[in-house]
């Protein structure tokens, strides 16, 4: 049983180092979204079509947590996105350290909302907060509608549920009604999207949606 | 610096359960898999569809592993097949004393093969040996073509990597020949299937496979 107090410990640190990323992150003014997923949901692919949805309205910054590579990172990059590529080198999930590592290579000044690709994983990442203000879930239809039942811990805590890959609803089964009905008696307060990163269909409602958020993080910091 | 011992008793305790579940599958003659994925890739729908086509030939037992609920257990039993659902209460990989609870409560004396489906996830089950003979990744094409080079513990770990829902091949983007350089580069003793468990196609390249690796172990038990 001597495990359980060196896990506390580790959390507990790990929420002062969130507390910190997340006052440094209202100095500037900047809201923050952790972005989590199984992988291959399309995180990056979300990422590419917000930035591109909100050109003009909100300046963006990239974080992109992976277990090796710097695929993503290449990709935001390529779309003129500032972007710092954290490798955990076999970890699970980013942890509040990570970020603040990340945190001193962007140009926060420069930003409005920064979006933290996690390690693609819906399982880990739940029990690590990073100082983002939301926490995103994304899903796909390729992965079908019981993921809430199977993975609750980060469909509980999520702010908003993204559905993306909306585009090949014919050729799937997943049943979008009974995943609506799922998420709401798990979670109502949870924003739900339905889109295709693919196509762009539904963007925008998310995109408007963040605009707001950001809107109202200024108004509560500055009052 | 004090956790790193600790996890290595973690680890080297498991792998002794392992070996003793290794020893207790290997007097019953059962060929043991241990099927891991991302969440979604269709890892029940594999588990059925091999039953299906090994009908008459091996007589299959099933694992389910989840975080929560038993979903695909009740799949899996509904297609006649024995099945012990392991719900991890939050756990993100199965280890070996789950499998070892889980054996116990198997008619093994009448299986030839166990497939043992792990908790939906590409990272964490890579850690944990539970006395399998055959670890085996299944992704899919709907998660891209880059899932090796993202998470490559469990693609260098694998036997054999199946790739499923070749059905949505004409409405994606995966290149089969890239992510065949990948995993011939990364791994390339790994048996590799392509396959769709929607409509069958490829499916027997695999249980074929499976059927000599049931052979191969026989041959090994009783030379």
């Amino acid at each position: 049983m001597r495990t359980i107090p060196v896990i506390q410990e580790i959390l507990s640190a790990n929420d002062e180092l969130a507390q910190e990323n997340r006052e440094r992150l209202n100095r500037a003014g900047v809201l923050a979204v952790n972005l989590m997923s199984a992988p291959g949901a399309g995180k990056t692919s979300l990422i590419l079509r917000t930035a591109q949805a909100l050109r003009g309205q909100l300046r963006l910054g990239v974080v992109e947590g992976d277990v090796a590579s710097q695929v993503d990172a290449d990709r935001v990059a390529a779309a003129g996105l500032p972007v710092v590529q954290i490798n955990t080198g076999g970890g699970c999930h980013l942890d509040a350290n990570m970020l603040r590592a990340a945190l001193g290579r962007l140009p926060l000044e420069q930003m409005d909302l920064l979006i933290v690709e996690n390690v693609g994983n819906l399982i880990c990442p739940a029990s690590f907060r990073l100082g983002e203000h939301l926490r995103v879930v994304l899903t796909s239809l390729a992965e079908g509608d019981d993921k809430p039942q199977k993975y609750p811990d980060l469909f509980l805590q999520a702010d908003a549920i993204v559905v993306n890959k909306l585009d090949l609803e014919a050729y799937l089964d997943f049943d979008r009604q009974r995943f609506r009905k799922l998420v709401q008696a798990m979670n109502p307060h949870a924003a739900l999207f339905e889109l295709s990163c693919r196509n762009g269909e539904g963007v925008e409602a998310w995109t408007t949606w963040l605009y707001q958020q950001r809107q109202a993080l200024l108004a509560r910091l500055n009052p």
